[in-house]
C-alpha cells in the first residue's frame, strides 16, 4: 500500500517535469506541428549556415545551434510557437563580442562563442530563478526598433563585400562603404554574377512571389508560406550549379567541408580569463535576446488569447542556449520570422520545434557534405534579404508623430549601433530608456487646488474658478512618490511659498499616490522639519490605506500624527483622523 | 545719444555676467562670509593635503584644487553656502581609476588626474546646457547611503597603513586587512605613536570637545565650529614635533617638499588614448560629484528657504572642475562637512568660498614650505574621522523596517563598493536604483471595478459590494502608462478574460494616466486589434485632456472614435463621447 502510493508520488513528480502541452497533446495538432516543423527547418538551414557566416563561425556551429536548443525550449519554454534558433542580432553581437579576441573561424574564436552561449545561458537561468521576467519590458518599443534596424543596416552593409567576392579589412560604416567603392572594380565576376542573381531572385520572391501564387489560384495563406521557401530553392540551385562548373575553383568563395554527424555533447572549457572577458557581452546578448523573444512570443501569443510567462521565458531562452553551449553551438534566442511562419503554419506547441529539430538532424548527419559547394555570396544574399526586412521606418514615424523624445531616442539608438557599435548602441539604448524615465518621473503631475464654491470638491486652480486660503497652499500629486520624483514636489511647493510667504500650511493631497519609497520618505522627513523650523505645517490628505499604514511606523508618521486628514474638505475646515 | 545706448547695452550685458548675490550684496553679510571663509580655510588646509594623498597625489595636487575652483563655483553656482574642493569620494575614485594606468604621484599620474578633472567638468558643462539637472535624482538615498559608507570603509581601511607607517602592496579589502595584520609586527614605533595619538586627539575633538567647550562657557555653536579647528591643531603640533626631533630622519613619512607659489593656468595636455581611457571613471566621478552636492546644497538651502536649481549647479561644478583642471588640480566637488561648517559659521553668500580661496592662494604662496615635516599619519588620521562619520548605519536601519527592497539595494551596492571596487559599486547602485525603479513600475497598482449600486460611482470589486454586467471587465488603472507597465495591463486583462470567456467589453478607466508613451501606445494598438479579432471590444473612460489630444493623431485614436466615454457610467450604459 504504502509502496504504490511511493510509486504514484514519484510518478507525479516525473510528471510534473513533462511540459504542460505535452500532457494533454491532442491528436488533432500533429498535421499542423508536422507541417510547421518542416517549413521551419526548410527557413533553417540556409539561416543556420547564413548566420553562423555573420558570426564568423564555422557553418556546422550554426546547425548544431539549430537542434538542441528547440528541443530545450520545447520543454522549458512558456511560448507554444516561438522558434528558437540562430538569430541575425545575436549573431552580429557574437561576431562584435569575440573579433577582436580571436581570428573569426579559428578554434579559439568558436570555443568563446560556446562559452558566450553557456554564459547567456546561465545568466538567463539565474535571472528565471530571481524571477527578473520583468526585465522583458525595460527597453521601450523606440528603442528595441532603433537598436533593430541599426543593427540591420551594420549587417547588410557587412555582407554586401560576399556579394562581390571581396574581403575586407575595415571594421565600422564608414570604412566598410569605402572599402565597397575602393574594391568594385576588383570584383570577381562569377561570384557578383551569381550573388545579384540570388538577390534579385530572394527580393523578388519576398515582394511579389506570395501574390503571383495567389493570382495562380492558390491561397493566400499557402502561397505566403511557400514564398518563404525561396532561400532554400537559391541554396540548392546554386549548390547545384557551383559544383556541375566547378565555379569554386575559378575562385567562388564556398562553404566547403561540413563535417557529417551530430555534434559531441560536451562541456565547453571554463577559465577565469575567458569568463572575464566575454560577461559583459553574454549579459548583453542574454537580455536583447530575451527582450526580442518575449515581444514575438507574446504577438504570437494574443492572437490565440495565450499567455507568456517572462519568468518562464527567461528559463526557456536559458535552457535554450544551455543546450546550444552543451552541443557546441553559440547563442541562440527566438527569430522573429521563423515564429511567424511557424505560426501561420498551423503550430499549435512546441512539438514543431522537436520536430524541426530532429529534421535538422537528420539533415546534418546525413547530408552535411552536400553544402560544400555553397556560395557564400547565396548566404549574404539571403542575409541581406532577411536584415533588410527588419528596418522599421514606420516605428519612427509614428513616434515622430507621437512622442518627440521616444523618437529622438530611437535615433540616438539607431546611430549609436550603426557609428558606434552594436554593443554601445545597447547600452546606449538602455541608457534612454532608463533615462527618459527618469527625466518624465522627474516631472510629475501636479496640480494646486481649491474648493470649488459651496461643494466639498476640490480642482485645479488653474482651470476653475475656486476658493482658497490666504495661509494654505493644497496641491494635489498625481503619481506615486519616489526617488526621481520627491525632490520636484518639495520644489514645486517652495516656489509657491516664495511667491506666498504668508503660508502656514501645506497640504499636500495623496489620493493618486499608490507608494512612497524610502527616498521619498526622506525628502519628506527632512522637508517636514525644514518647514517646521520656519513655522509652516506640513499635511496630508487623502492617504491611500498601503501608504498610510507604512507611515504610521517611522519618524514621519509619528511626527504628523495630528496632521493626516481623511479628505482635502477636512483639512480645509482642520478635522484630523486620528483625533 | 546711439553711443551711450550701446555702453549702457554693454555694461547691461556685463552686468549680468556678475552673479546675482553679488550685485544685490549687503554689508551687513560681510562678517559672516569672513568668518565663514576662515573657518572653512582652516578645515581645507589639512583637508586637501590629505585628499590628496589618498588620491595618490602630491600635495601641493590637492592645495591647486582648493583655490580657483572655489572662485569659479561661487560664480556659475546657484548654492549660498556649499564649499567646494576636495573630498573624499572624488579622491577615491580618482586614485581608483588612475592607480592601474599610472604610478601613483609620478608626473604621467598627476597629468591622468588633471585631465579627469577636464573631462568631469567638460561632461558636466554640456549636462548643464543638455539641461540634464533631472540627474540629481536619479540615484535613490539609500543607494547613495550605500555607496558612501563602502567608500568610507575603503578609505579607511586603505589609511590604516599610514597610521603604522605600512606600505602595503595588495589592493582590495581582504588583502589590506590581511596585509595589516601580517605587517603589524614591523609596524615603525615612531609613526604609529604619533598616528594614533593624532587618531585619538582627533576622535576626542569629534566627540566631546564642542561639548567640554559649552560646559566652560562657550556658546554651543562657536563650541561646534572651534571642535572643527582639531585637524589644524594636529596638523601643526605634530609637524612641530616631528621637525623639532627629526622624525623624518628617523623614518616617519613625512609631505616633505611641497613648491611654493600659485599653479600656473594651463590648459592640460589632451590625447584620444588618455579621453579613450579616462572618459568613464570621469563621468561617474561627474555624476557622484553632482548627485553629492546637489544633495548637500538643498538640505542647506532649505533650512533658510532659498532655492537649488540642478541645471546651475551642473554649470557651477562644472566650471569648478575646469577651474581645477586649468590651474593643475584634480576633481573637486561640494563635500558636506566643509559645507555644513561653512552653513553654520554664518556665510551668506558664496563670498565665503572666494574668501577662502584668498586665504589658500596666500597660505600656498607664502608657507607651503612649512609643510615639510607634517606625518603623512597625521593626514591618515584625519581621513580616517573625516570617513568614519560619513559610514550611515541610521539609513539602513530606517530602509530595513520602511521597505525591505531598498534596504537591499543599499547592502548590495555597500558590499559592491567593498568587494569590487568604487566604480563597479556605483554602477551596480545605478543599474539598482534603476532596477527597482523598472520593477516597482512593472507592476502598477490597478483594480477592476463595479457600480455601486443605485450610484454612478465605481469601486474595487475586491474592497466593495458592487455591480458588475457579464461581459464587461472594467479595469481602473491608477498609474500612467508607459513602456516597464503597459504589459502588465495586458496580461492582467488577459487573465481576466481567461477566467470569463464571456466577456465581450473592455473598459479601461484612464483617470490616473498623466502620459501614455510610445510603447505604451504601440501595446494598446496592436493589443485593441487582437483584442477585435477574438470579437471583443476596448474601450476607455475619464481619458485626460492631454492624453486625448495625443491619441486623436493615431492609429489607435481612429480606431477607437466611438469607444472613448466621459465617464465610466456612460461606458456603462453605452454613450459615446464622440456621437
Amino acid at each position: 500500500m504504502t509502496n504504490s502510493v511511493a510509486v504514484a508520488e514519484c510518478v507525479k513528480q516525473l510528471t510534473a517535469l513533462v511540459p504542460l502541452w505535452c500532457r494533454g497533446y491532442q491528436r488533432a495538432w500533429l498535421s499542423g506541428d508536422l507541417v510547421a516543423g518542416l517549413i521551419v527547418t526548410v527557413m533553417l538551414i540556409p539561416q543556420s549556415l547564413a548566420y553562423a557566416m555573420l558570426a564568423g563561425l564555422p557553418p556546422e556551429v550554426g546547425l548544431y545551434a539549430s537542434m538542441l536548443p528547440l528541443v530545450a525550449y520545447a520543454i522549458f519554454g512558456s511560448s507554444m510557437t516561438l522558434a528558437v534558433g540562430p538569430v541575425a542580432v545575436a549573431s552580429l553581437m557574437t561576431a562584435s563580442a569575440l573579433s577582436s579576441l580571436a581570428v573569426p573561424g579559428s578554434p579559439d574564436y568558436v570555443a568563446m562563442a560556446v562559452m558566450l552561449a553557456l554564459l547567456s545561458g546561465t545568466m538567463l537561468f539565474v535571472f528565471s530563478m530571481l524571477r527578473l521576467g520583468f526585465l522583458a519590458y525595460f527597453l521601450s518599443h523606440p528603442v528595441i526598433s532603433g537598436f533593430i534596424s541599426g543593427s540591420a543596416v551594420v549587417i547588410a552593409l557587412g555582407q554586401l563585400q560576399y556579394l562581390f567576392g571581396l574581403k575586407l579589412a575595415g571594421d565600422g560604416v564608414i570604412d566598410t562603404i569605402a572599402g565597397l567603392i575602393n574594391g568594385l572594380p576588383q570584383a570577381h565576376l562569377t561570384t557578383t554574377t551569381i550573388g545579384l542573381a540570388a538577390l534579385a531572385f530572394l527580393f523578388f520572391t519576398r515582394q511579389f512571389l506570395s501574390r503571383l501564387l495567389t493570382t495562380f489560384g492558390l491561397e493566400s495563406r499557402t502561397a505566403d508560406l511557400m514564398s518563404k521557401l525561396a532561400p532554400m530553392v537559391v541554396v540548392i540551385v546554386s549548390t547545384v550549379v557551383v559544383a556541375h562548373f566547378d565555379f569554386d575553383a575559378a575562385g567562388v568563395s564556398v562553404v566547403g567541408h561540413v563535417p557529417a554527424g551530430l555534434p559531441m555533447l560536451a562541456l565547453p572549457q571554463l577559465s577565469w580569463r575567458s569568463i572575464s572577458l566575454l560577461w559583459v557581452p553574454a549579459l548583453l546578448i542574454a537580455l536583447v535576446g530575451f527582450v526580442e523573444s518575449v515581444s514575438v512570443a507574446q504577438s504570437l501569443a494574443l492572437k490565440r488569447g495565450q499567455k507568456i510567462t517572462p519568468d518562464r521565458e527567461l528559463l526557456g531562452i536559458g535552457a535554450a542556449n544551455l543546450a546550444s553551449a552543451f552541443s557546441g553551438g553559440y547563442p541562440v534566442t527566438g527569430g522573429f520570422a521563423r515564429s511567424v511562419v511557424n505560426f501561420s503554419a498551423g503550430a499549435h506547441t512546441p512539438f514543431a520545434g522537436i520536430v524541426s529539430a530532429a529534421l535538422m538532424a537528420m539533415v546534418v548527419a546525413g547530408f552535411a557534405g552536400l553544402f560544400y559547394a555553397l556560395p557564400h555570396a547565396v548566404l549574404a544574399a539571403t542575409i541581406i534579404v532577411a536584415v533588410v526586412a527588419l528596418i522599421d521606418v514606420g516605428t519612427l514615424k509614428e513616434a515622430w508623430r507621437y512622442d518627440r523624445a521616444d523618437a529622438a531616442s530611437l535615433l540616438l539608438t539607431f546611430a549609436g549601433v550603426v557609428f558606434w557599435g552594436v554593443e554601445q548602441g545597447i547600452v546606449l539604448g538602455v541608457v534612454l530608456s532608463l533615462g527618459l524615465l527618469v527625466w518624465r518621473s522627474s516631472r510629475p503631475h501636479m496640480a494646486v487646488v481649491g474648493r470649488v464654491p459651496g461643494t466639498e470638491h476640490f480642482r485645479n486652480i488653474d482651470r476653475y474658478d475656486v476658493e482658497t486660503l490666504p495661509d494654505l497652499i493644497a496641491l494635489r500629486m498625481d503619481e506615486s512618490l519616489f526617488f526621481a520624483n520627491a525632490h520636484a514636489l518639495e520644489e514645486k511647493i517652495e516656489s509657491l511659498i516664495a511667491l506666498h510667504p504668508e503660508t502656514r500650511r501645506v497640504l499636500l493631497i495623496l489620493s493618486a499616490v499608490n507608494r512612497l519609497d524610502a527616498t521619498a520618505l526622506d525628502v519628506l522627513t527632512a522637508w517636514e522639519e525644514t518647514l517646521a523650523a520656519r513655522g509652516i505645517a506640513l499635511q496630508f490628505a487623502e492617504v491611500k490605506g498601503p501608504v498610510l499604514d507604512r507611515l504610521r511606523g517611522t519618524h514621519l508618521g509619528a511626527r504628523m500624527k495630528d496632521r493626516i486628514f481623511l479628505s482635502t474638505y477636512q483639512a480645509f475646515t482642520e478635522k484630523t483622523v486620528n483625533d
